[in-house]
């Protein structure tokens, strides 16, 4: 829903349909999501034909497993998509099952599929794109100048990832019930979150050495935002100066992605936005450095990107209706 | 839970057995409640006549229509009962079933089942002790002495009731989800809520000229804790020192109740503890009065007060059991 | 701060000069407002002569007790003004000082000042604006149907506050430290917040009939967002139907208020937007009726109507640069 | 004023005066703190005479930089004291220095006291004990088997700790007002804490390989507890069944360290008990392993430890005055 909204303000886009693969006839929107109690747009009953004759393109915004079976008609008609979920950012049906659980999509449509991670990958001339997981985004934003630049040892990776609710599903669970989560912290998915493999097929794009990471995920008592606290050896011969050259050089002209030095930022102040803002301390004396990666795991972690790669494959301005703000305190 | 770790240190409590309605076989509790990982202690399949053998007494700490079902065998055989849920509360089936919409139990039951509001009322000579519901309890605390002493005009009761998380039903639910109640402050059950006939009976046996009561709750994003803040209209000729007289006299000498004066108590100065703290300003310009009750949900306004009519049952001390301490800040 | 935040995006603001009367010279303000670490903007020393040399109209987001120092020059040169504080809200000096504790502006120009509730009074014309208090906005809101059309017992006005830490004030205290306001809910100033002589000079321009209201403030653990919750006695004869029709009439074609029938709003839904939601529930059989009304705290409460004002005042599209949107959840 | 409450229930305490080092004359304990603002108890004037005449030990809780002037009559006089502050923890004056930016205690002092890890040094027959700071409580108890036992790489180790605001300062600062920590994460003194120091010298004790370790610390939007998140790199040969091994037998009879295997605890689950709660996970695809330590950073963290030495030093029960309990939820 908070793609949505991002639509609906979006100068380029003239009109926007609403399906939902659940419904057998129309029903108003105001009646399905409680907080649009005053938007009567019809949503529509799935279906890929009307789809693809009453629009230019398809977002999926769907849990995990749906497009791994839906996807089918798009890719051999070549109708532009871009996929909220994981279903199409791995490379191998297995792996697929092995992380989510779950049938995965044809080998072939995952291998076409280009994940979106839109500061460093273009989707100009995509149509399927697979738009990354929000703890990816902040730790492979975060990774990315050190990797790229092989400043850090690739086994010694440790990300300690902590994120608000609004990450950890909508549906009510016992972990996230108030009672439960209130004035708590409490780790979950220790090496195991779906994440881990699309960001090691990323890094290792980036660079082959890396062989595994250390991913910790723990639920805070907040509603949005995550940090990647990452974790790494540097390299002998590698100091501060080109650990910092790294990051300014890397980021200097990406509107989204901010290095701010050895300022290490609080979740609060990206929420909101559609920006990654990220400090590095790198301590000499342990040779081992901190990256802070924070971002709004609603908005970069997830709709925000996915106008980003919305605005890459109709070649629009990388910045368009994106121009957020958020109203501190 | 909370029942029975207050039971647990009990100086009176020689053991405790523990039941439950849903098995068909021994379990352990550390397999049933999360929280109590490190408690092998068997659960026992709810039986009535094993019950009445191997017992002294029974608690009843079930959701709402399960004692309705289930109290008949100890009534007719006269063996003691507290039950912590609203099933017998109230004198009337139709009653019941208007504001609980689940069947009633038997209408002589319900007639004889003794209100166990511990600080006006005793529970000694008694086999069936309604345990009454956490909103009731902070908010008759704070009405009594006005109401017993005829000071309020009784149709201008107005209570705006707060209460924490954990008082709002224990399974996941949407309006409980972190995401939902984090930073929002939610009005549910708008005189609507099940503990409204309950006070309007009690205060009816203090003063029948009570007719009907205002009656609002409001989600607080907090875990633990109940504000009742009440206003009424004050008598003329009834001025601020007769009211903090009767206070001060109908408080004075319990335990469990602490009359403060104007001082107005937040909710966590009482939570973990089985005190209710009051604090009352009379505003003489426009009459009206402000009553502030607060109490712990799970505590005074639960388990604690379950506690206090069974130590009157078996005629131990009040505060046997219940010597607790928070823990400041 | 969330002032300047909406100016800088509005369409008709062709440049903005920051001052601040702390000042001697220049200073950055990145370096004076740690959350604007990226604005270099120079914030000047603070002078009246520049100020109405450089300007067309300046905006004064200062505590209480400055402009009742500083206001004069621009009163006298006739010269536009919108002043947050409460300094010039009220009518009468002594008034002012019995409620704020402050020597207060010279009685007339406490007189000539306009009451900016922008949905109700027009800044057409006004040189001087005083923008309403947060809570008084809340609550003027959420009456302004039912003292306007008599339909209720004017001395029966009950108002139970509810405000997060934002409004509370931003240099830290005891109050609004983390560990004393989380997981609490803390009653402050019964009867004596200084909104309410704002409120009831506006509540007696549309009904010379109301006396005296019931106020109070409460501080919940959460960062932004006011809920009044009102509670007053129907006139008799007064029936669910004239009230709706009263709300339906007085707000149908204000564009920042939302009349929402039953429906009782939740904070967040306004949070981030200058909305104020007004739901309305009637009791037929206690004949009182309960109003709540929400609103954030720091747009519709303060920045956002400043801005209305603002629009009113230049002749501007009444919602020009307040096209704001919350990202839900 | 936590180790207060625990003294006023111990059952060995007879009984208990408090002085102020800011007092001139006596003042109730009720006007000082308003928690307590039911306890007359009368507070006395500092003087280091009147306590060791009056009493049989003495229990400092107060700011860093006031022991390191205040100790030395107690010293000279072989006078029992546990210290809470930080303040000769340290073996080295001027490492003091660099750590707390305040004038030391005497070199002398400092190497004669005894560090109180309660769990693994004992205080029998010691007169200065210095009670270890929280962050490094949690820690120390997190690494002991590994670093006793000789099972990880010393240069690896990086600790990521979180803590709630009751642990960050009493007295009203920026970080912890309410708006700027509601709902949000941030990391403070990466590499600085002044817990770093004694740390590592517990650490060296232990194992004179560990060199230096890397130390974050983070503020959680909650009031109380700490989470200590160790990762470390395994040394080649050691596995999973040999980590287990080490945790277990070295916390198989300490009564306050329950050791829990994979199950990686939440902060809820210690907050107002004396236990550290630990669990463990070592991953074989990195060879590294993390530590989840978790306590109540006012009382196993500070008062609690505080009041197990003092079982120590005067030989009674070592769980005397700690059957604490915390109320789920």
């Amino acid at each position: 829903m908070v793609l949505y909204q991002l639509l609906r303000r979006h100068p380029e886009v003239a009109g926007i349909n609403l399906y939902d693969h659940k419904l057998t006839e129309n029903e108003k929107l105001s009646q399905m999501v409680s907080a649009f109690y005053t938007d009567d747009t019809q949503v529509q009953p799935y279906d890929p034909k009307t789809i693809m004759v009453d629009n230019q393109m398809v977002f999926f915004a769907t849990s995990a497993g749906v497009t791994a079976q839906l996807s089918q008609p798009y890719i051999q008609a070549g109708f532009p998509v871009i996929d909220l979920s994981g279903d199409l950012r791995l490379e191998d049906a297995s792996e697929y099952q092995r992380w989510y659980h779950k049938p995965a999509a044809p080998q072939l449509a995952m291998r076409q599929a280009h994940y979106g991670l839109a500061d460093f990958e273009s989707a100009v001339h995509q149509t399927y794109v697979a738009n990354p997981g929000c703890y990816a985004t902040a730790t492979l934003l975060g990774l990315a100048p050190l990797v790229q630049n092989d400043l850090i040892d690739p086994g010694s990776i440790i990300v300690d990832a902590k994120s608000g609710t609004s990450g950890a599903g909508k549906n009510p669970a016992q972990a996230t019930h108030f009672t439960q989560a209130n004035d708590n912290l409490q780790i979950y998915k220790p090496n195991q979150h779906q994440h881990i493999p699309e960001i090691m097929l990323e890094l290792q794009r980036w660079n082959d050495d890396v062989a595994a990471i250390q991913f910790m995920t723990t639920l805070l008592p907040i509603t949005r935002g995550i940090m990647s606290t990452i974790y790494a050896k540097v390299k002998p011969g590698v100091g501060g100066a080109q650990i910092d050259q790294a990051y300014a050089t890397t980021y200097g002209n990406k509107p989204f992605v901010h290095y701010i030095g050895e300022h290490l930022p609080d979740i609060k102040q990206v929420v909101g936005t559609n920006n990654c803002d990220i400090g590095v301390v790198y301590n000499p004396v342990t040779q081992m450095m901190v990256v802070d990666s924070v971002i709004d795991n609603l908005l970069k972690g997830a709709a925000g990107q996915a106008v980003q790669n919305f605005n890459q494959m109709f070649d629009y301005e990388e910045t368009s209706g994106l121009n957020l703000q958020t109203f501190l305190p």
